[in-house]
This record gives C-alpha cells, structure tokens and sequence, in this order.
C-alpha cells in the first residue's frame, strides 16, 4: 500500500525527469510512513500563502518547491521565522522573482510552522553500489562537521538496531538531558529512523540518496523538518540485490583428482614452472596434465600441446598463460566439461583500460558456460588436508602449513603468503586468494567454507566487497546458523588506501563507515590491521569464545601488562573483579611480595608452578572468563615445566587461555612448545590484546543469538 | 612587578586561609596582566549595586564574593541577565540572605556588564605533581563533554606554542569563522593565553590551579568572563622544579674497573647466581669481587664475606640481597668510597607500605653520601662496548646484542630483556633498566647519554616520570644540543594501566595529555606502544632524518602497502607526489603492465634490478623523501642480488630507506641479510609506518630548531 505509493511517487518525477521529489511530497509520503512533518500548506500564490501562515500561526517558514533543483541554493534559499502577512506577501514575490525566467520549474511554495527548538540530528539514505539501500544516523551541528558523527546500516532496520545505531553517536548525550535540559523522545526518534527505513527499502531501485536533515528530536516527538529525495541521475542504481551464494563445484578448487596446467614450462623462475613443482613434486597426490607450446616433458611429466589432447576427464585447469587467451580456454572448458578453472595470470582490471573489458568477457563466458572460476590476478587455492596447491611460490621461499581449523580468503596475495608461513605450526584448513573476482566471490567461499567439515572459523583479508548484500547474507549465515566466527579485516579506508587497492585488485573501497556498519548486522568480527586478522584467527582457532568480558592477567614481568591495558579502552575490554575469595586464596600461597589482584604481578621470583596455581584460582572465579598469561621466559625460576602445566589446564579449561612473550630464541623456542599444545602465544602486547578481543566478541555475538532462532530481518 | 603583585595576593589569602583569591581581585590581577575581563564594579550594599549597574548599563551580571568557598554553588550562584534597578536590589537582598549566618564569609558583590555572546574557551593553569605549572587549553561546551578537546603544555609558554595548541584543538573551527560566521580575534586569543600562561609561571608556588572558564572570544577580543585562583589545600606544591641532571659518576655503571657483588651464590638459578655468571663467566674483562655469607668460591673465584675485605678500590657495588639491608651497605660503600651502587632486588614501594620508607631512607643516604644509586627493581645496565652486564637473565636464555649506536632506557626490566634481543643484530650502545630510580633517574640518564660518544639516538620506555620538568630540560638539551633523537613510549594511560604500574614500579601515571605536551615542547618523538618504540629505535638507529614529509612506495605485493596506507592518517604522513618526468621514466623503463606512481606496483614480476631502477628514479625526485621497499620474497623473480642493491643505494642516499617484508624462514633470511647491510626491515605494515613516521617527525624536529640557536622558553 505505502509502498505502491512510495515507488510511483519516485517513478512519477523520474518520467518527468525530475531531480527530486518536490519537497511538499516527499513529506506526504514520510507522513505515511508514520514520521512527523511540519504542519504546513503548499500554495502558488501570495494570497493562498498569507492564508495559510494566518491558519498556522506566526512565525512561519517559506520555501520554494521544484523537482528540477537539487540544491537549496538553486531554489533560492528557505525563509525562517517569518512574522506578519506583509513579510509572507514579500517573500513570496522574492522567490516568484527568482524563478521570472524559469516559471515552469516551479512547482509552488511551501508554507510551514516553524518547528520548536530541539536536537538536530541528520538521517540520509542511499543506495551503495556495494551494498543497495543503507541508512546513515548522525548527530547534526559541530558533531558532524568536527567528528564525522555518523553510523550507518544496512537496511532493513529494526528498532534494536536503530537503538544500536543512537548508542555509537557521540550525539546522544543530547537526548538523554544535556546540561540541565529535559531528555528527549529518543523512542519517538528510533520510531521515524525505522520508519524511514521502511521508506528506504519500500523504494529501492527508484531513488539515488534521500536527505532528512534536520530531523528534529524534542521532548515530545521527532519531526522531519527538511525531506530529500533524490532521483536516479547518472549512475546505476543498485537496489536490493537478490543474489544467492553459489558453492557449486567449489570442491574442484581443493579437491580435484585432475588438473591441467596450462602454460606449464621447464624454463626455471617461469611462473608455470614453479607452478609445475607445486603441483607435481610435493605432497598432492592427483593426476597432473601440464600442457606446454612445445609439448616437452616437465618433472619426468609428459605434457601436452592441446586441452583437447589429454586422455581423462579434468576437474580443474588452472591458467598461468596471459588473460587475452582466457576466453577461449574457456570456449576448451566448456566442450571438455571442465567444471573449474583457477586464472593466477595478473593483468586484468587492475590496469585499467581495455583489460577490465577482458575481465567482464571471462565473467560473462564463466556464467555462460556454468564454469567456475577463481582469479585472476591471484596465487590460488590451498588445501591442508590433502596438499593441494598451485602456487608460484617454491617451497623453498614459502613454507606450506600443517593441518589446522582455520580458513583464511585474502583478496591480496602477500598477506595469504603472510597468513599461510605464520600459520605453519598452528595449521589451517583452507585458504583462497582469489585477486579479481570475476565469479568466485567472497559470499560464495565464505558458504562453502561455512559447510566444511575441515573448517571452525574463517579469516578474511578484502579491499572491497563486489554484491555486499550477498556478501553480508553469506556471512550471517555462516556465523548464525554455521555457528563459524568470521574475523575480517577491510582494506583501503581511506580515500588515499582505496585509490591504492583500485590499481592493485580493481576494487571499489568504498567508505569504510558504511562496511562496518553491514560487518556489524552480520556478527563479523572486524579488526583493523592485517596483525589484528592474524591474532583473531590464532585465538578463535585454537580457544573457545569468552563466556563474558572479564579479562584476566597473570606476570612475571608488568611492562606488557602495562601496554596491553593501555589498549583496553580501544577495545572496550574490561579487568575482571576477581572475588575477595580468590584474591584470599592468591595471598595464603604466595609470598608477601606478589601482588595478588588482577593483574596478577607473580614478580621475576615466579616459577611454573606460580603461575599454574594463580591460573587454578582465576578458572574456578566466576567473574573471570579470559586468562591471560605472559611470561617473561628470560627470567630463571619459570621453567620448560609450564607447557605441560598448560597442556592441562587448557585440556579442561572451558575458558580461553591466551599466552604473551618477546624476545630471543630461547623464547622463541618456549612459545612454539606452548603452541604445539593447543595455547596461543602472542609476540606483542597489541595482539595478545587483540586475541581476547576477539573472543570476548565472538563470545558475545553468540550469546546475543542464543536465545532465539536466526533473525530474518 | 606584576609577579610580586601576583605572590602576594596569593600570599595574602593563603596567610588568611582563603581557599581561593576573591573573584574580582582574581580579575584585577588578569588585568595587570594585560588579559580583559568584564568591566565592574565591587560593592557591598544593595545601593551601590544598583548604582554601579546604572553606570555599566542593563543587563548586567551579579555574584556573591568570598575567598572560603570553592564552588559556585557554595556562593549561591551567578545571576545572568539581570535587567532593572529592582531586579539588582531583590538579588542582592537574596545573596545577603543566602550569607546570613555566615556573614563573614561574604566579602562582597561583583556587578558586572554582560559580555556579548562568541566562542567559549577554558583555559586551566595548574601545579602538576610531575611538571610544576602547566597550562590547557580547550573548547568550551559540547566539545570539552564529548571529546575531552584540550591540549597542555608545560609553562611558560610563548605566542608559538599557544598557535600550536590552539592548532590541535578540534574547536578551533570556531575561531575561523563558522558556518558563516565570522572569523573570532585570534591574535587577541593567544596573547590572553600566554599572558595568563606569565601569571602562572610568576605565582609558581603559591597555587594549586587556576580556571578561566568560560574564556569568551568574539570578533573583538578575549575576555575572562569567570576567573578562579584556588590556593594551597592539602597537597605539596611542586612548583617550578630547578633541580638540574647530575651525570656524576654515571660512567661507574657501565665502565666499570672493579665490581663487588654482594650477594653472589653458589646455587644454580638463584639471582646471585646468575648475576655472578653474566659478570664473571662471559667477555666483560674487569675485575669482580663475589661478596657471600660463606665465603665460598664462585666459578673459580675467591669470595669474601665483607666488602671490606677487597683488596682494591671498587667502582660499582651490585647488590642483589634483600632491600632491607641497603641502608647499611650504603654506609659500608661511603666508609669504602664506592661512588657507584646498582640494586637489582625488588621489594621497594610497588608493594606499598613501609618498603616506600625504606627506599627513602636509601635515597636521603644515597645523596647524603654522594653515591649514585641505579634501581632498586631493575635488571641492571649493558654496555655493548666492554661487554658488562649484571643481569640475572642466563645467556642461554637472553642473547646480549652486539655493538649498535641506540641506547634505551627502561622502567620495565621485561622491556629490557625484549630490546636487548630484538636489536641483537642491530646492536645497541648502552641499555639501562633503573627500576624505582631512588636517585639515578631519566634525565641523568639522558644527559650521560647525550655526552656518549656510542650513543646517536636513545629510546626510553617509561611509566611515570619523577621530575618532568628536569627530564624535559635534559631531553630538550640531548635533542636540540646534541642532536640526538629521542623515541619514547609513556604507557600507564588510562587510570586502570597507571595503578598496574603503580603496583609495578610505584609510578605516579598522571594523565598523558599533560606528558603529551610537555614531549612536544621538547621534541620528544612519542610513540603508543613497545612495537612502535622499538621500530622507531630501529629506524633513527640505522638511517637520516627525513629531509621533508614526501613518502614513496615500491612494492611487488598490494596488501601491506593498502594497510600501511590506512594508518597515514592517524600519523599524519603524506605521500609524494613524484615529479611527472619521474613517472615517465619509470613507464619509459617497465613493462606496461607495472603501475608506475606512488606507491609504485612492479607486480609479482618484479627483480631486484626493478627495485634498483625504481628506487633510483625516487631518489632523483625532489619531492620525495622518504624510499619505503616491501618485499614479497616468497615471489620468484626477486632475488639474492637486492642485498647489494640495497648496501650500494643506502651507502650514497641522504634519504632513509625503510623495507618491510614478512614471512618464514626465507623471507627471515632475506631480512636479516639486509639490515646486516645497514637498510632496516619491519615485519609488519604498522611498524614499517611507524619507522617512517619517526624518520619524519625527527626532521621536522631538526628544521624547527635549525635556523635559531636552542630556545630558552
């Protein structure tokens, strides 16, 4: 009903080719959504206008109305606070003036009461091109221009979101009674936020952006003082896109029994030549079909001239010859029914030019031909469990991981060399570099990875995302319904970093406002650096979500205890208050001078058996649920005796245990033990933060879902 | 002149008990010092308020005076906008009323004229416990709720460093005209501040704080519409500090010829054990005393039960027994003329209690024998250079670092350890952990070291600092003097960190803001955490000051380079725009499918020539002035060859080079060869930033200061 309302409005002023919604209906279809507007009359004449200031009441407000003007300034300004008839009669002759060579883009003039003083706070809506109709919240005034005070969402929004939203606002000071003054309606606030909300997505597909700046928060209600909506003008619009994750045949990116390699070659240093190793001379135990120009044997391989040549059925092709050859490789797939391919040749979108066509033909050929395709411009896929990868990087140069739980998508390939070298010990299940993305796309992985047995929880590196709204569906799903943290770290927020992954992967960074806003109605633990993504994924492979926020500390050394609660208010993290019987407990067994609160400082006299006995009292306190050890293993009385001591209690221990320790290669050597057994161990104080951090999130995006079943909205 | 006026009106009301100077003589006093006030008259009597109203003009202001009461509130208020003769006459009458039966206290009535409405500004002055006087400024209103918008600096202050602070301050958009208005008496503004900043600096003493709050700035001027001397109460006043760095003897601690270590052990993994090793069994050549309660030999060593049975002059006394029985070893040291006594034993005041007696009982001994004393609580010092050390960290477990020319200073021993490691292939020239610093403490410190021929650049870890304004004479000097850089990271930020270092090394954590300032003025490059303090180390250690702010980038991989990118906001950095002739070189030079402008992308196809080429054409490049390498190692085409590449270019460059890389074992070794050649490698796109941040802000540092001879504000 509203709705039919809402989307012929817009279609009529973009048949007529408006800019916008004339001002007069843009607040007749916000009254039908249930927000408030000024009480006002839309007229053509001085006369009709000195009518309706006389019925309103003095002062009163006159503004121009044209569906041809975007801008304030273009439609000759808003006339406030207006007092008697003969100013009404002015004002109107003014703006008629104004528009003498232009009559008919004026549509009339409206005459509105002047709306009581109250907070300003300003909601936008638009349509990304990442993520459709989103809603931006923000507080009006010095906050915005000073601070950016803005929070955005995608939408649909529900209340408890747009509560959500008023909570991040430095601005709700306002509203809950700013010195002295009465608090404000903020229930009727979240109401017309919702409302206009409703608007947002009811209209989706027929408008570019729409303004409600000011909206007007008093005592008694909220009333959209200015209303904007801004027609499609030279862009696509992007709507609510429906599009579902497709994990068709992405086994054959990690378990093919037959791959063909094509551009294979025997000159060392080639890319297809490492390649090649990768493929043929390590651990991976399928059949590999290098195909070369000259047909020369390759690792004691026979290889091959053509696709059409080889004598079995392929399940992937993986393509390191130049993207221009690319659609007819497709074209061979397609006739052989070859399900996958994985492009690792660069040179695509990132160039700009005539290679982002090339891209959109290899797109539209893989749709085509129901093809799935990885790449290009990446280093590909690796699977732990059964060795598979087609790397160009030698075994020499890059170490393989073991087999561990967790998943890891990166859009850059240096950070998945990163991720996989420091991951060796702890392992990891699976992990894709998939560059360009002409099909593949993280919604897809991330579905894929959210069924796989092999996989607990999910690490992502993005510089942009391509359809967000799938993008976010996938990973709802994963984190609600899969049970699986995804901790993603996006790229490229400021305007310079964006420019810089544009020439690197061709993506849209977008702002990074809007993504985390969608991060946050997902469940996605989002950090912001690529050290954060690492630590995250270290601690949510290898411990359990944290029951609740109180963060426990153990030492023989207080510096890093020092640095690491410096960065609490950062993270929003809290010091558990341990009980007085657990302190009580701490001070009967240690000597006097350990200092037995949180942190616990066990002093450079601390030996294993310390620190085993300080960890016993924190796991039975009901108020502790992260324990956080660091050790100073340059100091003697610790000694080897605290990984067995670990090895135990991390055995029996529902609550994390995360481990911190710097230096040399004793330490070193100490850590790798500490992990061997299941425990973490942090390098700075910034990561071993960072870690709890994420599992105090991960345990809290659990627990808001717990009661009830997956939210739809 | 106006200073003796300013003490003895303070004088006066603290021989009388005021809690603070009466409001108008606070005001009379502001006006010697050439900042506005609002013009009034002081009165006693109804009568002679309404006359003086008369005379100011209506509206007028009217509040209760009296030096015993701090608040407003216990005043009964200010009265704004009073409009008649009668409203003068009921509110007076109500203020008397309000005084009644404490007449005494009332010392009388301010009438004062209305001060038009601008922008409001407080500026606070107060006797900080670690820095004396020290000024703040900030915004006034939702600014100073919301944000916390001020900024301090240590006093005096001139017309430079008030720009300065007025420059950090978010409500400094006021003052340039906002949203139309018109832009506020700037100049008028900071002179009132500097001259309130005199006022503060000349009444050192003999207040507590001082407020101006609301500091009213408009198109004319700056007034002081409120103004607040509150004097002496219940705490010592510190005052301006005079007392000057003593490096007397500091050489003993790192020089030293013969050393007696009281408190040697036989037994394996006691303190006195291990420190016996570290001096006795490794490359330190100087002679060493065991003093033990047996009397048994060490490691081959006679040992003695007195010190006063050696057999020669002693330089240094390292005392590892129990801190009870320091005082009478100190006694023992005079008796012995040992200048020089390091205490490694803890126990001091980070337990509270009758141990903060104990170690002022040794610091009243230290200086009444002329001793120096280092610690207690700490790991002792190193020189690199002789090789002395006296830890009780094993060398199996903590490796000592070769010869370098960065000093660190630490509070945290755990600091201490991880530095000493991390920079064992850089080097370090001294490293000193000090503990509690009873006597020897960071500005005595950074004066030896500024004198230190080993030593070109020093990084200090602190948690508090004990007199902040002899530390920031002594920094000013190292710095501006010498000509040595100095990195430090104060942490202990937040009230929670600043107790778990109380409860660490009986830090006083204060707030950082005033810390903040006072490394501003004197050129402190202050960092936020160890990692950052370390990578800045790293940088100053290895390579020049920036010669300008132009940043360049040549990398093979995206990744790091977005995320470094992402984090120039939050230091500030800029990139370079290289010069167009600059570009075209490189695309004359590199396949087309290399991206050639800043950051430069030469693809996984890149060679070590590539970067040489790149790097040179960025070292031609006026605009450029920093040259930031990341280095995918794992990719093929890279080779060993970069090392000397870079060896060569870093031997001719002025401008600092900075590589980042990360990965395992390969890209380990790549690294380490390359810092053996001088050109330093971060493992993380953080630090590598952060490196690149000190390298900068160090020449900023050194063009501020190089035209002029070295201030003496």
């Amino acid at each position: 009903m509203e709705k039919n309302q809402a989307v012929s409005l817009c279609q009529r002023y973009i048949s007529e080719n408006g800019k916008v919604v004339p001002e007069h209906e843009s607040k007749g279809i916000l009254q039908k959504y249930g927000v408030s507007t000024p009480v006002g009359a839309f007229v053509q004449t001085a006369e009709e206008a000195v009518r309706a200031a006389e019925r309103l009441g003095y002062p009163v407000v006159l503004k121009a109305v044209s569906s041809k003007m975007l801008h304030k300034t273009e439609l000759g300004g808003v006339f406030l606070n207006i007092v008697s008839a003969a100013e009404v009669k002015a004002t109107v002759e003014q703006i008629l003036a104004g528009f003498r060579n232009r009559n008919e883009e004026l549509q009339g003039i409206l005459v509105e009461e002047m709306v009581r003083s109250g907070a300003e706070f300003i909601v936008g809506i638009q349509d990304d091109p990442n993520f459709g109709p989103v809603i931006m919240l923000g507080s009006g005034g010095v906050l915005i221009d000073i601070l950016d005070d803005v929070t955005f969402r995608m939408l649909p929004v529900d209340r408890e979101e747009v509560r959500d939203m008023v909570e991040e606002l430095k601005g709700k000071l306002f509203l809950k009674g700013y010195r002295g003054k009465s608090a404000l309606n903020e229930e009727a606030f979240i109401e017309a936020v919702v409302n206009i909300g409703r608007l947002g997505i009811d209209a989706a597909g027929f408008y570019e952006s729409m303004d409600f700046n000011p909206l007007v928060v008093t005592s008694e209600g909220a009333i959209a003082v200015d209303a904007k909506i801004v027609l499609p003008q030279n862009r696509e619009i992007c709507g609510i896109s429906v599009a579902q994750p497709n994990t068709r045949n992405l086994d054959k990116f990690f378990a093919p029994q037959t791959v063909a390699l094509i551009g294979a070659s025997t000159t060392p240093d080639k890319i297809g030549y490492v390649v090649a190793d990768s493929l043929i001379n390590h651990d991976y135990a399928g059949k590999v079909y290098p195909i070369t120009k000259g047909g020369r044997e390759i690792f004691g391989l026979k290889s091959y001239e053509n696709l059409s040549d080889l004598p079995e059925k392929i399940d992937l092709a993986v393509v390191v010859v130049g993207l221009p050859l690319v659609p007819d490789i497709l074209k061979q797939c397609r006739d052989l029914q070859i399900p996958a391919v994985l492009i690792i040749s660069g040179g695509g979108k990132e160039l700009g030019g005539s290679t982002a066509d090339l891209e959109k033909e290899i797109h539209r050929k893989a749709i085509e031909y129901g093809i799935r395709v990885i790449g290009p411009n990446c280093i590909g896929c690796f699977n732990a469990e059964n060795r598979f990868d087609a790397f160009f990087q030698t075994h020499e140069r890059m170490v393989r991981p073991g087999m561990g739980n967790i998943a890891f998508t990166t859009q850059s390939g240096t950070y998945g060399c990163s991720f996989l070298e420091e991951f060796e010990d702890v392992g990891v299940s699976k992990m894709i570099s998939y560059g360009n993305r002409v099909d593949v796309d993280e919604a897809d992985m991330i579905t894929y990875l959210a069924q796989d047995p092999t996989t607990r929880a999910l690490a992502a590196y993005v510089e942009g995302i391509g359809d967000g709204r799938k993008f976010i569906g996938a990973a709802r799903e994963a984190i609600l319904s899969s049970k699986k943290p995804i901790v993603l770290y996006k790229s490229g927020r400021t305007k310079r970093s964006a420019l810089a992954a544009q020439s690197h992967t061709g993506a849209y960074g977008g702002t990074y406002g809007i993504y985390q806003g969608a991060f946050k109605q997902a469940g996605i633990l989002a950090v912001d650096s690529y050290e954060e993504l690492a630590a995250a994924a270290k601690a949510l492979s290898l411990q359990n979500p944290a029951a609740g926020t109180g963060i426990s500390m153990i030492s023989n050394g207080a510096g890093p205890m020092v640095n690491a609660i410096d960065l609490f208010e950062k993270y929003g993290l809290e010091m558990a208050k341990p009980l007085p019987a657990t302190i009580q407990k701490m001070e009967d067994h240690f000597p006097p001078f350990y200092i037995c609160k949180n942190p616990v400082d066990v002093t450079g006299s601390a030996t294993s058996d310390d620190y085993r006995f300080a960890m016993e009292c924190l796991l039975e306190d009901p108020n502790v649920h992260v324990i956080m050890n660091w050790f100073v293993f340059q100091d003697t009385p610790l000694d080897e005796a605290i990984v067995p001591i670990l090895d135990k209690i991390n055995s029996v221990s529902e609550k994390p245990i995360l481990c911190g320790a710097i230096g040399g290669p004793y330490t070193e050597k100490m850590s790798k033990a500490i992990e061997a057994v299941g425990v973490p161990v942090f390098r700075t104080a910034h990561t071993w933060i960072a870690a709890a951090n994420a599992l105090v999130g991960w345990g809290k995006v659990l627990r808001r879902n717990a009661p009830v079943a997956q939210s739809t909205k």
